[in-house]
C-alpha cells in the first residue's frame, strides 16, 4: 500500500502529511486485522481440533438391571403361577433328572467285589475338591469370598439380555420378531417382522421403546403420524391399520450406545398389550481362513502342522522325527523344550523353541500351538512312533468334512493294547459351593459316514485340530506337570470332538526293567512324577478355583 | 463223591458197579454242567462288555435345514408380504444408513488442499484389497473359489439355529417362551411358560415337536391324555382348559442327539396355531478364574504379567528391564526373543523363550501370551521406558471395576508427544466378493467414572489386558513383520477395549542421526522395515484371506 501511495500521485506536503498519517493507520488498522484474523484463525481451528462432539458418557460398570427388565421380569412371573390350585402327582423318574442347582457328591456304591470288577464294571469316584483345597489352606474363608467376587463379575461381564427369559402372550394383537435380529455396533437396520392386527377401531396406535438405540423410519406413510423420530421411545398412530402395518414394516433402529457384544431389549406395545423382544449388537463372526491352496488332493504339508513337548528324552524326540519323515518328508514340525540344558534340534521344517528351565508341560503346549500357521494342528507326545498306520489324510478328511473341531486317534503300546481313551465330560450346577464335574469312559455317538469314529468329549493325546479353534481354548500354562483331561474340560462347548480308532499311532516302549533304566530315564522319571503333592494341590486349586468346581466324579 | 460212595455203605459188587456208573454219569454231568455255566458265564461277561446300547447315529456333516425350518421360513415370508398396495416415500437419510450387502470401495474426494489440512481432517483412503492380492497371484480364479469354499464351510460349522429369524404370530392363543431358554448336552429341563388361552371347548389340545430332543413331563395332571411320552412328538389334550395349562407347566424336554453348542428349533401347536420357539444345547459358560489372593490393595505382582518381544536391542531391552524393576521389582517379565544369535537375559522374575530366528513379531506376541499364568498382562514393546507415570495400578482399577477387557495407555515420544492412537473399527457387508474393513481415528464414549479414558475398537500398543481373552483372540503368528491393528481386528466383537490417557509409558528416543546409527540398529531396520513387498503380500493375503475382505478404508 505504501509503493502505491507513493509512486502515484504528486501531492502538496501537508496533503501528504495526512496521506502518510492515513496510511500509517491504515497500515495499524491492518495489521490489527490481520492479526485478529490470525488470532481467529487459531482459535477456528483449536476450536475444531479439540471440539469433537463429546458423545454421551457410557457407564460400563455393571450391565445386568434395566428399567425395561423389570417390566418383563413381572409378567414372567404372573405367568407361571397361575391354576395353583390344580392338583398333580410328581412323575418321579422324570423330577429325579432335573437340575437342582444342588448337586452331591457321591461315588458308587459298592455293591460286590468281582475279580476284574472293576475293569467290566468301573468304578466311579467322587473327590471333594472343596474340602481337598480348603483344608490346607491357610486361609479358606478369604478364598472362597475370592472366587465367589471373582465369579460375580464374570457373570457381570457375560451378561447379555439376549440370554434373559421371554414369555410371548397368547392372544396379543401384537407380531413382532422372537429372534434372529441383529445390528451391527453403531449401525442401523429395518426391524421386521412388526405389525399390529386388532378389529378396526377409530385410532390404531403402537409404540416402541429402547435402551441402546433410537427408532426412525426408512419410508414414510400417508395417514401415519409419528412422534418420537429418532428417539429411544417413538409412537405411531393411524387411523387405517393397513396404513399402519405398512408404516411398521420401514421402522428402523439404530444402535446409539456402543458396545462390542450385548442386546437391547425391545419393548412393541399397543394400548393394553405389550410384548418385549431383543435385537443383538454385536459384529458378525469374523472369520480366520487359512489359504492352504486349491487342491483336488489333500496336501498334508499345507494343511497340518505336527506340534509336540519334549524333556529329557532326546533321544526319542529323534525318533519321533525320524519316523515322521518317513510318510511326511516336509511337514513343519514345532517344538516346544523346557530341558535345563537344551540341546540342538535341527533339520529342514523343524522349529525349536527354547523355554526357561521346568516351566512346564502344558506351558510347552501352549507355547507350540501358539506358533503354528497352518489351518490344523497335530498333537503328539515326544515319545511316539509314526507308521503306516498313522494316516493323517483321514483325520484331514473327517475334519474337512464335518463341524468336528477335533479328532483324536488311537495309541498302540508296544503289547499291541491300542487306546482311544474316549470320555464323556458333563457339569452339574452346584449352587454358590461351586459346580460338579463328572467324567466317565465311553462316547456319546457314532458318526455317520465314518465307521471308525464316534462323538466324545475328551481322547487320547494324539490329535488333530482346527489351530484357531485349539489357540482359543489353550492350554493353561499355570499346569506344569501331569495334566491332560484339564484340556477337555477347558474346550466344553467351544470343540466339537471325535475319536477315530482308525488312525494309529505307536507309543515308544515303556517296558524297562528297574536295572536297566539310564540316568536320564531315571531323572525323567523323578522330575514328571515326583511332587505329587504340589502337584494335587496346583490341580485342586485349578479346578476348584479357576474352574469353580466342588466335586469331581469319574472312573 | 468218590469217597463217600465208599466209605459209607457196603454194598454188593453188581450195586457196587451200578453206583459207580451212575457216580461217573454225576461227574460227567457235573462237568458239563461247570463247563457250560464256565462258558455262559464268559458269554455274558463278553457279551456285557462288548454291546453297549449302540445310541443312534449322528450326522455331523451339514447342520442348516432341518424340515421344521423350512415351516416357519414359509410363516415370516407371509407375515412380510402383506400391505403391498400402500404407496410409501423413501425417506433418503435413514435407507441410506441401511446395509446394501454391497460396500462400494470409495476413499474421501478431495475437496480442498489446504497445508496441514490431512491433520485437520484426516482424509480417508480406500484400498482395493482383492485387486492388490489377486493382481500378482497366478491363479486367481482358483484362490477366489477357495476362499469361497473355506467360507463356506465356516458358516456351516458356525451355524446356528437360534440365530434364526423367528416371528412371534399375532392373535393367538400359544404362550410360550421366546428366548433365554437352554438345556445342558443331554440334559433335562422344564419347558417354562407354555400355556393355551383359548375359549371354552369340548376338547382342548397342543403339540409339542423337536428335533433332537424327546418331550416328557414331571408331574402328571388328572384329566389330561397324553401320547408320545419319550418322543420327538407329544400331544397333549384335556376337556378342562385349566388341566392342560397345569399340565403344560410340567412339560419337561430332554436332549438327546448330542452335540456341544447346538440349539433345538421346538414347534408348539394348536389346531389353528402355531409357534416356534427355539431351546438352546450348551455348556454353561464355565470360567476361568485366576487366584491372585483376597487383598484389600492391588497387588501387581500377582494381578500382572509384563510380556514382551525382542530383537536385535538387547540394550534397550535391559533399559526396559532397569526402569521396570525400579518400580515393580517382582513383577514376572517374559521375553519372546526370536534374535540369530540369542544373548542371555537374566534376573528374578524373568522368563526368556528363545524363538527360530526371524519367526516373527506377531509369532513372538502370541508365545509371550501363552505362558503368561496372571489375570491380566501388560504387553510393552521392547524400547519403552517405565516413568512414575506408568501407574500399573490405574489399570489394574478399570479393568477391575468395568466391563473392559484391554486398556491401552500412553506413549510419549521424547519430544514430549504423546500418542494414545485411538481407532474405531466397523466392517461392513460386501456380499461374496468380501466384505469392507472402516478403521477410523478416535473413539466411541467417555467412559463414566473414569474421566481420562474413553472406549475404542484399537488402542496403542501399551495396553493392560484380561489373559484368557488376549489368548482367545491371540496374535496371528503368520504376521512376521510390521502388523499392529490386525490384532484389533481380530479382536472385534470379542474384545471390550479401552484406553486412558494418563498411564503414560515413555519411548526411548528414535532421534537418531543417520551417520551415528550403530551396525545394529541399521541391521534392526534393514530387517523391520525391508522387503516390504513380501511384507504387503502378507497383509494383503491376511487381510484378504483370512478376514475375507474386498476392501479397506483407513485414515
Amino acid at each position: 500500500m505504501q509503493s502505491w501511495l507513493s509512486s502515484n500521485v504528486s501531492v502538496p506536503r501537508r496533503k501528504e502529511r495526512l496521506y502518510r498519517r492515513e496510511a500509517a493507520t491504515m497500515r495499524n488498522s491492518s495489521r490489527k486485522c490481520a492479526r485478529l484474523a490470525l488470532l481467529s484463525g487459531f482459535f477456528l481451528v483449536a476450536l475444531f481440533y479439540f471440539w469433537k462432539p463429546r458423545s454421551k458418557e457410557v457407564d460400563i460398570s455393571s450391565r445386568q438391571d434395566t428399567p425395561i427388565k423389570k417390566l418383563f421380569t413381572g409378567k414372567i412371573g404372573d405367568a407361571t403361577n397361575d391354576y395353583k390350585d390344580v392338583p398333580y402327582h410328581i412323575k418321579e423318574e422324570v423330577a429325579s433328572r432335573l437340575a437342582q442347582n444342588a448337586c452331591v457328591c457321591k461315588a458308587d456304591e459298592e455293591t460286590f467285589h468281582l475279580p476284574l470288577s472293576n475293569l467290566l464294571f468301573p468304578h466311579v469316584w467322587a473327590h471333594n475338591l472343596d474340602q481337598a483345597f480348603l483344608e490346607f489352606h491357610p486361609d479358606p474363608e478369604s478364598v472362597k469370598q475370592h472366587r465367589a467376587d471373582e465369579y460375580n463379575n464374570f457373570k457381570e461381564r457375560s451378561y447379555n439380555p439376549a440370554d434373559v427369559l421371554h414369555v410371548a402372550e397368547a392372544n396379543s394383537p401384537l407380531q413382532y420378531p422372537t429372534q434372529g435380529v441383529l445390528v451391527r455396533p453403531l449401525k442401523t437396520i429395518i426391524i421386521p417382522g412388526l405389525a399390529l392386527k386388532e378389529e378396526t377401531r377409530s385410532v390404531h396406535m403402537v409404540s416402541l421403546t429402547a435402551t441402546l438405540g433410537s427408532f426412525d423410519v426408512a419410508a414414510k406413510v400417508d395417514m401415519v403420524s409419528i412422534q418420537g423420530v429418532g428417539e429411544k421411545n417413538m409412537v405411531l398412530s393411524s387411523p387405517l391399520l393397513s396404513a399402519l402395518n405398512k408404516q411398521l414394516q420401514f421402522v428402523t433402529y439404530t444402535n446409539i450406545v456402543f458396545h462390542p457384544k450385548t442386546a437391547d431389549t425391545i419393548q412393541f406395545a399397543t394400548k393394553d398389550h405389550q410384548s418385549f423382544f431383543t435385537i443383538k449388537i454385536e459384529h458378525r463372526n469374523n472369520p480366520k481362513l487359512y489359504n492352504s491352496g486349491y487342491q483336488t488332493e489333500y496336501n498334508i504339508t499345507a494343511l497340518v502342522t505336527i506340534a509336540t513337548k519334549t524333556f529329557l528324552r532326546y533321544d526319542k524326540l529323534k525318533d519321533l522325527i525320524d519316523s515322521i519323515r518317513k510318510y511326511y518328508p516336509t511337514v513343519t514340525i514345532v517344538i516346544a523344550d523346557d530341558n535345563e540344558h537344551p540341546q540342538p534340534v535341527t533339520g529342514p521344517h523343524i522349529e525349536h523353541y527354547i523355554m526357561p528351565f521346568g516351566k512346564g508341560w502344558f506351558a510347552g503346549r501352549n507355547l507350540a500351538v501358539s506358533q503354528v500357521t497352518t489351518k490344523y494342528v497335530l498333537w503328539v507326545d515326544d515319545d511316539f512312533i509314526f507308521t503306516a498306520n498313522t494316516k493323517l489324510k483321514k483325520m484331514v478328511d473327517i475334519l474337512e468334512k464335518t463341524t468336528l473341531d477335533l479328532v483324536g486317534g488311537a495309541v498302540r503300546e508296544v503289547t499291541g493294547y491300542t487306546a482311544t481313551y474316549r470320555h464323556t465330560i458333563s457339569v452339574e450346577d452346584g449352587g454358590k459351593e461351586g459346580d460338579c464335574l463328572h467324567i466317565r469312559l465311553g462316547y456319546h455317538h457314532a458318526i455317520k459316514g465314518f465307521p471308525n469314529c464316534v462323538v466324545a468329549d475328551a481322547v487320547i493325546n494324539f490329535f488333530m485340530a482346527r489351530t484357531v479353534k485349539v489357540q482359543q481354548v489353550g492350554f493353561d500354562p499355570r499346569l506344569a506337570r501331569q495334566a491332560h483331561l484339564e484340556f477337555f474340560i477347558d474346550a466344553l462347548g467351544h470343540l466339537h470332538i471325535g475319536s477315530c480308532s482308525d488312525v494309529i499311532v505307536s507309543h515308544a516302549s515303556k517296558i524297562i526293567l528297574p536295572w536297566s533304566k539310564t540316568d536320564v530315564q531315571k531323572a525323567y522319571e523323578k522330575f514328571r512324577y515326583s511332587s505329587s503333592a504340589t502337584n494335587a494341590k496346583t490341580h485342586n486349586e485349578i479346578f476348584y478355583f479357576k474352574n469353580r468346581f466342588k466335586c469331581m466324579t469319574s472312573q
